[in-house]
């Protein structure tokens, strides 16, 4: 089968590359319908994080179940399924308290810019559609592999209430996702940063109703101006950077909280600040199978379209393409299809 | 009147000092019943916050409304009150949320450790109690001023739910406070931290079921044992040191909650491990005033007996000799009677 792999910074091929197994009685195998390009990715594709030897790349895919190990019982072959990017067993204690992604088995799921992949602890990990879905619902699904579902854990973890004013860090695919999500979550205000007019227009679509180009001070500023000096009840960081770190504290009044899941790089909190701040931080690999089977549903009835966020379409053969747009910020998200 | 003043570090002097008098017609005068020394005042008096010139100290406070100014309605002259070390307006947003701490208007009320002082803000931050308290009630009410409603935050912070198992870093008059808090709150277990024989007894008391005498890491890896490897649902942070913090944070669960109430001195906390620790942080000068009415009615009907934590009552006159005895830990939380 064909796959993509790393080789170097700005170096992915795609090759043929051995058809997956089941290796376990837990693992299922999934013939991959589309699968995408991760903000994420693109840390070892511009050397940030060091490629020490070729290693097959992607973790988002939604697809048909081909073959079950025998211990499988909750999927079976023929079904469409999507799962997160972190296998997990969904029995464990942080599975039942709802954090799959700190699962006490977890594992990642790797090599997903490919034609099939082997999905471990397949019965806590995939959730199946209800039933074949129509070719135009398939961005949506996958979305939901990653991307879709972090935005929703940031406005979750940032404890988004109906009536809520919520500001939104970020304007990549989580940043946006994350508007869809407080919109579905009943905010009455949200408040997307971007100053870009594409970005800035898929997130009024999504459900924004105001927009704030400023960055840094200037846009901690102008959120306080609209929130009648108070800042907003609850704040998405969606890029994981120090200055967004600090620029979503204090964009969050009093009593406020902070949904963080751009990954830190190398970013300090200063906890005095946080302390006479009020605002709550929670952060976190979004624990995405919690939410799985509440947004497919929400997918399935056309409710939200998060797949919206793929503004390129590639064959799998050009996933070296996908990654150079992404980088170079001419697209949003690229979607690859097998 | 008779009130103490800090010249410099371990120089506290009672003096005689001018009586307080209504500045604003939203001020009230309070004749002081109890007053105490607070783990804050110690900062200055061992010199780690710098004496400039000299100041009134203490702020906390309980006792009988002297005289009131001619807006303030709420409370009248001859009612026993008990406010929050910050006066709050109780009208601005961020005291309709709860954060009367984060008071647009808010103003410190110093000087406490005196026969009377002025509070400002008297509508939004004195509450009265039911009738004049029996004698051995005030100790209690005293504490709700700050370190009782102080330790009731950091179990609100933690989001301490009935059933959950909850740790507690720090043995001072806060930390054990929390403990009663958390038992109040319905937590199963109260693991409390502490090497102290006293201060474990006071714990039990007040509702702790196991106790831990290891810190740091070992406290962690002691903590993990007892919740089969997972953690804590609730951490209560309650010295304000980093190794305290990240004690706090390593021994919660995968979505568990730090309440953190230590006033942090020049500590960072490590974003990206925050991040996959999947736990919450809110700390914060506490907003006893939201606590306050529910307090003084446990208090009241003899459900609580925070003012346990004094252990050492003296006359005002001997404020300096408090301040030693704290700062020797020969004493948990010195009262003074004015």
């Amino acid at each position: 089968m064909r796959g993509a792999v790393i080789y170097a910074p700005r170096d992915v091929r795609v090759e043929e590359r051995p058809e997956p197994r089941i290796a376990e009685p837990t693992d299922a195998i999934v013939r991959v319908a589309a699968t995408c390009v991760c903000g994420s990715d693109l840390w070892a594709y511009r050397g940030i994080n060091p490629v020490t030897q070729p290693y097959p790349t992607g973790h988002e895919y939604a697809g048909v179940v081909e073959e079950t190990g025998r211990d499988v019982v909750s999927v079976r072959p023929g079904q469409f399924v999507i799962g997160s990017f972190f296998a997990s067993d969904g029995t464990c204690p942080n599975c039942r308290n709802g954090y799959q992604t700190s699962c006490l088995h977890r594992e990642p799921v790797t090599g997903c810019q490919a034609e099939a992949i082997r999905v471990p602890l397949a019965d806590g990990t995939l959730v199946a559609t209800p039933a074949q879905p129509a070719d135009e619902l398939v961005p949506s699904l996958l979305a939901l592999s990653d991307v879709a579902g972090t935005g929703w854990y940031a406005a979750v973890a940032a404890d988004v209430r109906p009536g809520a004013t919520v500001a939104v860090v970020g304007d990549g695919a989580v940043g946006l996702l994350g508007v869809l999500a407080a919109a579905q979550l009943g905010a009455e205000r949200i408040i997307a940063m971007s100053r870009h007019e594409s970005r800035q227009k898929l997130a009024l679509d999504f459900g924004a109703t105001e927009i704030v180009t400023e960055r840094g001070d200037d846009g901690v500023a102008r959120i306080k101006e609209l929130t009648s000096g108070i800042g907003a009840d609850a704040v998405l960081e969606c890029v994981g950077t120090g200055e967004s770190m600090l620029q979503a504290m204090r964009s969050a009044r009093p009593g406020g909280n902070v949904g963080f899941v751009g990954v830190p790089h190398g970013v300090d909190i200063p906890a005095a600040e946080l302390f006479y701040s009020h605002v709550a931080l929670r952060g976190g690999p979004a624990p995405v199978r919690r939410f799985l089977p509440d947004l497919i549903d929400r997918v399935w009835n056309g409710r939200i379209d998060p797949g919206r966020v793929f503004d390129l379409t590639l064959p799998l053969d050009q996933t070296a393409e996908a990654y150079r747009a992404m980088d170079e910020r001419r697209a949003i998200k690229p979607l690859l299809r097998p």
